[in-house]
């Protein structure tokens, strides 16, 4: 059993089919919980949700401008990507930039996020490289920071590199955690990653949303990288991709973000607030609609597509939709 | 909220990032419940976990003798195939019999469950048809009924038509359930869906591994339709897909059927025994592990690799695995 409520409900015809349980929380940059639901303390992986804060250091340090990184491989550094042509050629230049290559990141290589993409691959006789990994340009802006703070770039994605320790000091004074005791484990594509309480992911992000509220240092990097993700949605993610949809949709209101296993963080510019949600199932479409209805309830002009998502099948017949459940289907008056 | 307890919980480092809950039951052939969790009463939508079933009347009727159909064919009338060479060609010949092609098929079409089996037919420049479908070998069984009865072939997907109607009487009679009144959907392949009871679908596969246990008429095609399954596991999914893996495992002690959101089906001949489990999130992971434990606990020689798979990342370091939470962990003495 959990105490943690349903969020989101999966219907089929007339009854529920499915349905996934979790935890939500909005923050304002102060520090104070605007509204929550569920164990908002549980640790969290934040996953790729974070990948704005591991760009943080590298552009702060001033490497952004030594290797003239523009706003485009900027986003591309805080995106899980859709490894098409135009994000495998940016992560490309960015590497080009700093006179390394694709041997260099330490991601590990898998077929493009992008279903079409892995096609388009495999039509034209192409194996994918780590550049197609949809964290490369994460890992781009790691060798970034190494390279230019003259660290080794061998090992970056080991915990005690100087690099992994640079992004441990900057979630630590930005979501005012102490990661000293904090699980950490090995993400997906082997960077190391601390659990945090949910809560603390949220602070991040509502001070990413009001970057004056950040410590000085990271301020200038901060709204340097949110105004590069809001200028350049199709960067964070890509083509049919629910981070780009619904920035393209929400225009430059809101920095959207998400994590595997059921993670998704905003970042609400105009309203100085942050969000994270959790789907304990870790559901990647269960969540998308978990946070959709949480930026509804907070006002902002989310369309049904993101909010109730039809299901249909492989005729393109309707068989049921996503909804909200009573825990995400009121407004919030924040 | 949700009353159902965690089944299957999903570990990173140290700590739970993920987990699933759910409800699963044991019933005997005899309509007792031998075990259960959660609320097995909640109406559940069987999807594909319910095609030995659809098969069935086919079977009965002599359709399966009429048109000649080999083992490695009826296997295929109960699978959610991976749409490899061997099926679509598996599908085409069951075709082929009826004197029938791919457009008679109302399945729909879509790239192949196997991610392998897709690049294979992309890089030979292949555009799928309905035979890659995962339902393609059940539509030809709803296919070769409707031709051996001299119904419409057109149309058979309705839920109107004497193939569906034929369906829900099987359904009926063998699980014990009037669906006059049951809520019934659209499955992914259009054919109709009707939700029953989590403890009626775990009967159902009770009867099936005692096929002396249904009515008379099904008796000699339930037996036919259960050996062909133990007999061609490969037919049923596919390769490196679960299903196929954990009865090849077993050899012929337990039949094991997947359904979409979640479902997961098992009859256990030896023991006269059928299991129903539903993870509620629909994850098919999670409901993986959670039957393979299920399976463990009653004594069935699963190994690890199903009961507590490995989680590794793009440089296949380890991160995590798969494992039943408390409601699957202890033995059940049955």
């Amino acid at each position: 059993m959990t105490t943690n409520p349903t969020l989101v409900e999966v219907v089929r015809g007339d009854i529920v089919e499915s349905r996934h349980v979790g935890r939500a929380v909005v923050m304002d940059a102060q520090g104070q919980v605007r509204w929550s639901c569920g164990d908002i303390e549980e640790l969290t992986y934040p996953r790729s949700a974070l990948k704005a804060f591991q760009a943080l250091p590298m552009v702060a340090s001033g490497a952004a401008d030594r290797y003239g990184f523009s706003d485009q491989q900027l986003a591309l550094a805080c995106a899980s990507h859709n490894g098409e042509v135009s994000h495998h050629d940016c992560a490309a230049a960015m590497l080009e930039q700093l006179t390394l290559d694709a041997e260099d990141l330490e991601c590990g290589w898998h077929w493009p996020m992008s279903d079409v993409a892995t096609r388009e691959l495999v039509a034209q006789g192409i194996t994918p490289d780590a550049l197609h990994n949809n964290c490369s340009g994460k890992h781009c802006g790691m060798l970034a920071l190494a390279s230019h703070q003259g660290w080794p770039t061998r090992g970056y994605v080991e915990l005690d590199h100087p690099v992994q320790q640079s992004i441990r000091k900057a979630i630590e004074v930005c979501w005012g955690v102490d990661l000293e005791r904090a699980p950490v484990a090995l993400d997906g594509c082997s960077a190391p990653i601390w659990a945090v309480p949910l809560r603390a992911l949220a602070q991040g992000f509502a001070r990413l949303a009001a970057p004056a509220s950040l410590p000085d240092q990271y301020q200038a990097a901060a709204t340097r990288l949110l105004n590069a993700c809001l200028q350049h949605p199709w960067y964070v993610a890509g083509s049919d991709r629910f981070c780009s949809r619904l920035m393209t949709e929400l225009g430059d209101q809101v920095f959207v973000k998400l994590g595997a296993e059921g993670v998704y963080v905003a970042a609400i510019p105009s309203r100085a607030l942050g969000v994270a949600v959790k789907v304990d199932s870790g559901d990647i479409k269960a969540v998308e609609v978990a946070i959709a209805n949480v930026l509804a309830r907070l006002g902002l002009p989310v369309s049904g597509a993101f909010t109730r998502p039809d299901i249909r099948n492989r005729k393109q017949r309707l068989t049921g939709h996503y909804q909200a459940a009573t825990a995400l289907s009121s407004p919030l008056a924040l």
